[in-house]
């Protein structure tokens, strides 16, 4: 993420060196952290951002059509105008990797390699991670045929040939949001029954433009400069434009239960409307959640931020008498 | 709204004349509004707006400073950025009041003067007015000292005088967010007594920058091309810069109550998290929903938004099997 060396820079600044208390430390710095952090400093809470990278999965999505106001634009530079606009309120940005966060009385305690740090709320935004598949030139071709997202780009495959792989309900979803928009649309999955809801699996396979590709694995991707042949594991070749992995999503689940936050089964943090978790003075925002139905999308990571501001700047009010 | 005037013309088009059917029909078009329809064309929805107005209380709301990636921008120049981003997916908005909307089967008929419009699904984003004190100046001093967000222009009013006026949560939060800008914040309330939670009372008694003007209501605004003045009931004046009014926020509770979509007490629809109202087939989004913690932001709604057409996409997709 070179273009963010010059933001992230300079962001410790000497007079504010060795201060290791504040109202709010928000934990990763994708687009819930970095409106969390905006919301948090236009309530005057005293605020830092401790983070191990910057701008999320955004920072990596190529170009993005759908955060509003924005026709189109490169998720780096939609992650810099968000940085921008958090260092216009002065917010602190450490690249610190947190590695415990305990309660104490009615404080945070917030540890990262540096030592520890104090504060009365904390915002979790530690996102969660495309699945890889792990297979040759999934890397190189990523935002060159290769996609985990099909509601972001699902209109770039128009008229094109595209494949989706995995067998659960993204999975299927994906492949009847893509036959919207592409010619055909192979959809690869290692078993012979797909764990999707059974009415979207019979859409799938009442579709002429939907073909099944079953008991099958990918074992490498091919093309030049961009994304042109899936060989599956039997060497056959698929001829394709496009693939969209949906092997599946996952938040860092461990940290969570070392932490002692509760989580759904697959590892998301539970949240409230409110975006509280269930320890008091804990919040958490973005794809690391529950929140927004599951519908993980800029807009509605970066709303999450927002509520989460919201509602520690009002759980800070009533918590501690020197804020009155 | 003049700047929408050539924005908003050329919506009926032609070749569309007459066609009364589609898959998506969302009504107003606040942000909420705009960026369900965003998300309903990428998702090749065959979607219209019907709506009395554009741009909702977001066109009116001066500057924006909190809609993340925009460190300032004017509101209608906000609506305006949401409005070309609809009309880049060829999505038309038609200047239509509905009046009435009803299930027939598994369809919905949307009632407007013209007539009647056949849909899939619905998305209401109607918003919901701040209610006005009503007296004169309010109109002509309103976003030159007459705010009714605080979360919004606090930060306009550093080292300034205002006042609140209201007696509810909203009133007092407001006020304590205030004073960490504002020199001096007057709340005015007609009562003695506050409806707002007993902490947030006693917060705001012992600041000793608020001070009470109880049993008091406001007759005028006055001032000269700005707010200056409070007129009170008893001729009193107050020398203010500022003026927040959070007496209220009315969504259209009486339009919900006649299409038989369940609101709670004070009229706003109840959605469920996928924004799904008590009938299926019509979602809500934005100011007008319980949704988002009645946190209502732009970012929020513009989340609800996007929450709400993917619902809609995955009920039209699940319902009809002519979308399979």
């Amino acid at each position: 993420m070179s273009l963010l060396g010059p933001l992230v820079a300079p962001v410790v600044r000497k007079e504010k060196k060795g201060k290791r208390k504040y109202d709010v430390i928000i934990v990763g710095a994708g687009v819930a952290g970095l409106t969390a952090a905006i919301y948090a400093a236009r309530y005057k809470l005293d605020t830092i951002i401790l983070t191990k990278d910057i701008g999320g999965t955004t920072a990596t999505a190529g170009i993005i059509e759908n955060y509003p106001g924005f026709i189109e634009i490169e998720g780096e530079a939609l992650v810099n105008k968000f940085v921008q606009h958090v260092k216009y309120y002065d917010v602190d940005i450490y690249i610190e990797e947190v590695i415990d966060i305990q309660k104490k009385d009615d404080m945070v305690i917030v540890k990262t390699f540096s030592g520890e740090w104090e504060t009365k709320a904390v915002i979790l935004t530690l996102g969660a991670e495309r699945v890889k598949l792990g297979v040759p030139g999934e890397k190189e071709f990523f935002g060159r045929g290769v996609s985990y997202c099909a509601t972001c780009d699902a209109p770039l495959f128009k008229g094109k040939v595209v494949a989706v792989v995995g067998g659960g309900d993204t999975a299927v979803k994906e492949a009847l949001h893509l036959v919207d928009y592409a010619e055909k649309v192979y959809l690869i999955h290692r078993r012979d029954q797909f764990r999707a809801e059974p009415i979207y699996v019979d859409r799938i396979k009442s579709n002429p433009k939907i073909e099944l590709v079953l008991k099958h694995t990918i074992k490498e991707l091919r093309g030049h400069n961009k994304l042109e042949e899936i060989i599956l594991d039997d060497d056959t070749i698929l001829k394709v434009d496009g693939l969209f992995v949906a092997i599946g999503i996952k938040p860092p689940k461990e940290f969570f239960q070392k932490i002692g936050i509760k989580t759904d089964d697959e590892g998301y943090v539970v949240v409230g409307p409110d975006q509280s978790t269930n320890i008091p003075g804990i919040f958490a925002a973005g794809d690391c959640t529950t929140a927004s139905n599951k519908f993980r999308q800029i807009v509605t990571a970066a709303a999450e931020g927002a509520i989460a501001a919201d509602s520690a700047f009002h759980y800070i009010t009533k918590k501690f008498a020197d804020r009155s």
